[in-house]
């Protein structure tokens, strides 16, 4: 197997964030499902955004935040999705180039406009995403950069990409490409309402194609149609190699074929937004991932990361994750 | 004289803000003045944004931050100023009339894009602006919108927009608007290079057309060319009815015919960005003026404005200005 130049290339959908802050009335009166992600079409973006608060822009997307997380703690990353050729979309290129993500996509010229997500952060720090996916859902198998997914140690695909039959082909051509390279595939659950829709194309999936998957423990129950936590742990120890299930403040749970290892969540002084916390968790485990280090090393990455992004608003780091995970003295090897 | 619909006016650079965070090596190496406004061309712009930090979108514009600061006090206030048709003004326009802003000047087609500064925010707190003036440029005559000015208590007028002749104009205009209607005329000076290049037409504005001056200290000292602050202190008093000099963590000075008021900076536990501290020590002053409040009021109100907005990223308030405000024990009349 030869050298590689990226510890993981990431696949998602291109969405630059509108954080804006609410009370629980506003989700209410505007029929917006609470901290989840709710798909919405332009119309809808067009009033709600009118309703609501005076907001900020940064760039996001589920997987993209994972890559700036990886590149924030010293890893090397790729990221592949779709923005449109307006200012959204240069400036979600601009934030993934400079945070050192190597972005490559070709803008989508005469389409719908770059993604945008509008994100009611409530006072209890719980985000509710409304997506217009614009000219992110423009994706489909042509875009799959095979170099770039051969290229890396560990390929991560995003579920929320995986909601249009387009996106489904091109993840497995993705998953393909990465194994005939010798490469690992990861994938992320994303959300309950995915798993409701796809359980038969995920869990197909997760059974051929992914070496580790990611997901939140309601996530996993969806997936294995069960209100039991420990059965969904033992049907997902059947269906993978490594599954690493994150449980919020209960910290995560990996399992392996033969080890399940239980790590705490970091402290965090005051929880402001808990946008990305998966996503975040996500960039510790799979650069540990890469590199080799034990599931508890690969947890306690994903931890700190996470605890960075949940004490302020946005899901992108503000601060070096290597130096807080360094801070934290957590070791891992800076070879791949 | 009738009842007012508004108790501010504003007219300024309509701008959307982008902030990232820098060392100082980064303001040497690219040429950049630390804590001035540097004005920049769009191929300047482009070069600097490819250079820069990841960052975060946050709407802008000196008097449209005053005029978001006096929503949040609870104030009724209007804004004139020029966006584009484009994404980054319709996020400009947005954010206004989400704070409650009225906000209805037309958004300029086929010309240059909305204004943007690239602010690079140093570990000490100081906020070095790179704008690109764009759309915002394109602002003259015929955009001061009378009927909002002369329904207004105080009009408030952007030194940084009178760097054009044609603003000038426009200057003249909105405060013979508002003269003619028996209301008062506001302006900040905005930076020591506006004032170093057009002192003339500066001190001519100040002293035909001016009821209330702001400044810094450093710019009231260009604007009399004496290195002496008592020196510009009293010269200003001579030339308007009264003037509000910021002196950064000093306070202020108010100096009326027959007064001269000293009122300190409120406490603030951590200095973040200082960005926009001038403009909502503005809104808080400005608010206080047209409820005809005393002087101290005035500028207590102007302190707590600013102590909020250098505790965080971004010129726009994240907290209610009138619950801080009430907080702190100031009285002001509900009443225009």
């Amino acid at each position: 197997m030869s050298a590689t130049r990226f510890d993981v290339t990431g696949v998602g959908n291109a969405i630059v964030d509108v954080f804006a802050q609410v009370d629980d009335q506003f989700l209410t009166q505007n029929k917006i499902e609470k901290a989840a992600m709710n798909l919405i079409d332009e119309d809808r973006a067009e009033i709600l955004y009118n309703l609501m608060p005076s907001g900020r822009e940064i760039s996001g997307g589920s997987a993209a935040n994972t890559l700036a997380g990886i590149a924030s703690l010293g890893g090397r990353g790729a990221y592949i999705g779709k923005v449109a050729d307006d200012q959204l979309g240069k400036i979600f290129a601009h934030d993934m180039r400079a945070i050192g993500v190597d972005y490559q996509t070709a803008a989508l010229r005469g389409g719908p406009a770059t993604a945008r997500s509008l994100i009611m952060i409530t006072p209890d720090a719980q985000r509710s995403m409304n997506t217009f996916l614009g000219a992110s859902v423009m994706f489909d198998e042509i875009d799959v950069d095979v170099e770039r997914i051969q290229a890396a140690t560990v390929t991560y695909l995003e579920g929320y990409l995986f909601d249009r039959e387009e996106a489904k082909a091109a993840f497995v051509k993705a998953s393909e490409a990465a194994k005939a390279a010798g490469r690992k595939v990861s994938l992320t659950l994303s959300d309950t309402f995915c798993v409701d829709r796809h359980r038969t194309s995920f869990l197909q999936l997760v059974k051929n194609h992914i070496d580790l998957l990611f997901a939140n423990e309601a996530e996993l129950m969806a997936l294995y149609e069960t209100d039991d936590f420990d059965t969904a742990l033992e049907k997902v120890r059947a269906d993978t190699q490594v599954a690493a299930v994150t449980r919020s403040e209960k910290g995560a749970v990996v399992i392996s074929k033969d080890e399940t290892v239980v790590t705490p969540a970091a402290p965090v002084s005051a929880v402001l937004d808990t946008t990305g916390a998966g996503d975040l968790f996500a960039s510790g485990f799979l650069l540990g991932y890469a590199r080799g280090a034990s599931w508890d090393i690969c947890a306690r990455l994903g931890a700190v990361a996470a605890a960075e992004i949940i004490s302020h608003i946005g899901a992108r780091p503000e601060q070096s994750l290597e130096k807080l995970a360094h801070s934290a003295g957590i070791e891992w090897s800076d070879q791949a």
